[in-house]
């Protein structure tokens, strides 16, 4: 009876319910389900990387062997990814051949490449097939196939030489050749791709799977629609986390100390960076002896080369994962940005004289402060563009110039500005 | 031969084209394109927004109505938002009726919600159908449906009663009942439903398209993946710039004043709070004329309060994104950050008592900057997380609450924490 109702549920739903239950109900629900049903809840993608391995320990070694066998292998290959090498070659062992010779030939691919994302489960079909033989050959592989929807069309070397949709192959004559209808301009993405560029891809294309091939052409797999998902908001909360300075998302089930891990490094970190920043102030110890009023804009001037400095990074961050950037325009970008800073400082320096000149009655510090915002924010737009156009160019990936680093370094850019300024005309102050 | 080298491009690819070259060249390629064919390279939703007007009023009134008729009718609508009501109004009445109604009935629902995303151009079969009808009608729709890779199954009052995959259908006996066969554990959205849930759930179920009912269950449209994705998209873009505060991200094609008009807004409003900030110091104006030393360590107090923050509000915006944060779990979050923030807090206020007497041999200060960035820690911690969970709960978008809001909030009370101690114990120092 609880197997029919569970049953029932979807995998997705059966995999919330998998993840939240006690460990000993899961044992319970083991015992009701076979290892191919198991293998469609793991399908569901909506375990934890880190819970995989206690998972699997908790069933039987054949049975979890059994299981994986069972899954799509790009998805086997993630759960796998997660174990201990010992633990891997010990589930393969247990394997029937073909499986474990497919995960295998996945397990080779580095992460974040197309390799490592595709599946080796898609239905291909001789050049020379008529409609009919393919429709034949599709209802045979439909059970195993990740995808029907699209049919890739092979040479005899199996290299990949075009596609046709399910959509157009029911709509054509019986005897049609496969050859004579089939697109030949079929958009491929070679195995060692980044998947960041192949979301961007099947974003641009709207495809729902595409082909995956070596140097020659030589047809490896397919990466479907809903993995690119994944990998998009992978990739977006990756970005975020960084430019919040989060190494790496930490979820709500987590406890405060391993929260706190994730946190920790970061902060200590920028806590070094912010003693140097207080070495840069504590050079100017003197001046600010002799007037502490300048002491009461740091932040603020301080905060404004941030603030800008953080939008540029997010700007030329947000355009390079998007593919907006491409080689040619970055000169072009950067002055862009140097003159969105030369605006942005211009104007609010104007507004910082005129507001400290009301607040304070004092237009010589309006006009030290106004000029040290304005200069401030015009170098930090620009290096808040520059560095991870730098980075990037130096393939890496420029989201590691996160929010803190650059605030750091606009952090010592302004002060040096402001105080510098302050030390030279102290005599006017 | 213009022509056939280019509509041998994929219609993405031809819309890059039709985006870069000149209003000239453009002019040319429509003398050469019928309206069919230039629908496509709308569909392929690579233009800006803010291009569509232009883009349009280069075609003859008449070409682009028929165009934008030939566009599925979700597309079409995202193409229309961004024009004049009357201009709007004009391209429908020269319409064909079926597009223009289609058209009229999706303008009607908001940004944003499922309705707004939704298309017309689905396959629904009856429910009484064989396998054999239901193949004859999708071969019948599949030139103007957006997929046909999903039947939706309908009863006589067209109430949504269930759903086949293509895949089910041909492996299917020809003479079989739809209603044996359907899946009535059909998964639908309601029109209303914002589409960042709607985009949620394909993530989870990894559904190609998911159907749009009213609140009768009515099948009013569906929505497609290739639209999720472009809604991930534009909700991951948007989450980012408002973390960096940069309305609306701009991109490269723009100018200098065009890119600084979307940050000046923001810089302005943190200036405002900046020199609140420097009011705040400015009480304390007599401490600092004592103790010049103590402004030095500003910046780093009120660096690390805005780096801790916002890793809290980075986690609870994306979390509550993610659909991870449940309605129940909200108060354990804020124990869990608050127990985050303690220990982060602690660590952080010995390695800065430890870092200030090795640099200035000074342990007063030292264990006054220490005391300060602990509580500061702890304090921004929970700020971080209380904040967007309380803005959540007011039905608004938690990401408005974006860094450098949540950093002004932990600059003032980081600096009260601070000067306030230092104030207390002036007389130790
Ligand atoms: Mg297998
Ligand atoms: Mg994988
Ligand atoms: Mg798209
Ligand atoms: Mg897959
Ligand atoms: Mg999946
Ligand atoms: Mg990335
Ligand atoms: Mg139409
Ligand atoms: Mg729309
Ligand atoms: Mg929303
Ligand atoms: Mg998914
Ligand atoms: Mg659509
Ligand atoms: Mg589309
Ligand atoms: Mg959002």
């Amino acid at each position: 009876l609880f197997r029919d109702e569970f049953m029932d549920l979807h995998p997705y739903d059966q995999s919330v319910f998998f993840d939240k239950v006690d460990p000993e109900i899961r044992k319970q629900i083991l015992h009701f389900l076979s290892p191919e049903e198991v293998a469609e809840i793991f399908e569901a993608n909506n375990f934890d990387d880190d819970d995989y391995q206690e998972l699997l320990e908790e069933m039987e070694p054949s049975y979890a062997a059994d299981m994986l066998s069972h899954m799509y292998a790009d998805n086997a290959v993630d759960v796998l990814n997660e174990l201990d090498k010992e633990q891997v070659v010990s589930y393969l062992s247990m394997m029937d051949a073909e499986s474990a010779q497919e995960i295998k030939d996945l397990l080779h691919y580095d992460e974040y490449t197309a390799g490592s994302i595709m599946t080796t489960e898609y239905v291909a079909i001789p050049e020379s097939s008529t409609v009919r033989s393919a429709m034949t050959i599709l209802r045979r592989e439909a059970p195993d196939a990740e995808t029907i929807y699209y049919l890739f069309v092979v040479n005899d070397d199996h290299f990949l030489t075009g596609v046709i949709s399910l959509r157009d192959l029911i709509i054509s004559d019986e005897d049609t050749l496969i050859k004579d209808i089939a697109n030949e301009r079929v958009v491929s993405v070679p195995v060692t791709e980044d998947q960041e560029e192949v979301a961007r891809m099947m974003k641009d294309y709207d495809f729902l799977a595409l082909p995956v091939v070596d140097h020659r052409g030589y047809l490896l797999g397919i990466i479907t629609v809903d993995d690119i998902i994944d990998v998009l908001d992978e990739e977006a909360s990756d970005d975020y986390s960084k430019l919040a300075a989060v190494s790496d998302m930490d979820t709500f089930d987590k406890n405060p100390l391993q929260a706190a891990k994730k946190r920790l490094p970061w902060l200590i970190i920028l806590l070094f960076l912010g003693m140097f920043t207080a070495n840069i102030i504590g050079m100017f110890e003197a001046t600010l002896d002799q007037v502490a009023l300048l002491a009461v804009f740091i932040p603020l001037i301080a905060g404004m080369a941030g603030n800008s400095g953080t939008q540029a990074l997010a700007v030329a961050v947000r355009g390079i994962a998007t593919g907006d950037i491409e080689e040619q325009s970055k000169l072009k970008l950067l002055f862009r940005e140097a003159g969105t800073g030369l605006i942005t400082g211009v104007i609010s320096g104007i507004v910082v004289v005129l507001l400290v000149y009301f607040w304070k009655g004092d237009i010589l510090i309006g006009l030290l402060v106004g000029a040290a915002i304005s200069s401030s924010i015009l170098v930090a737009t620009i290096a808040g563009s520059f560095i991870p156009l730098l980075i990037h160019r130096m393939k890496i990936d420029p989201a590691v110039a996160s929010g803190p680093f650059i605030t750091t370094i606009n952090d010592i850019i302004s002060i040096l500005i402001y105080l510098g300024l302050a030390t030279t005309f102290i005599s006017g102050l």
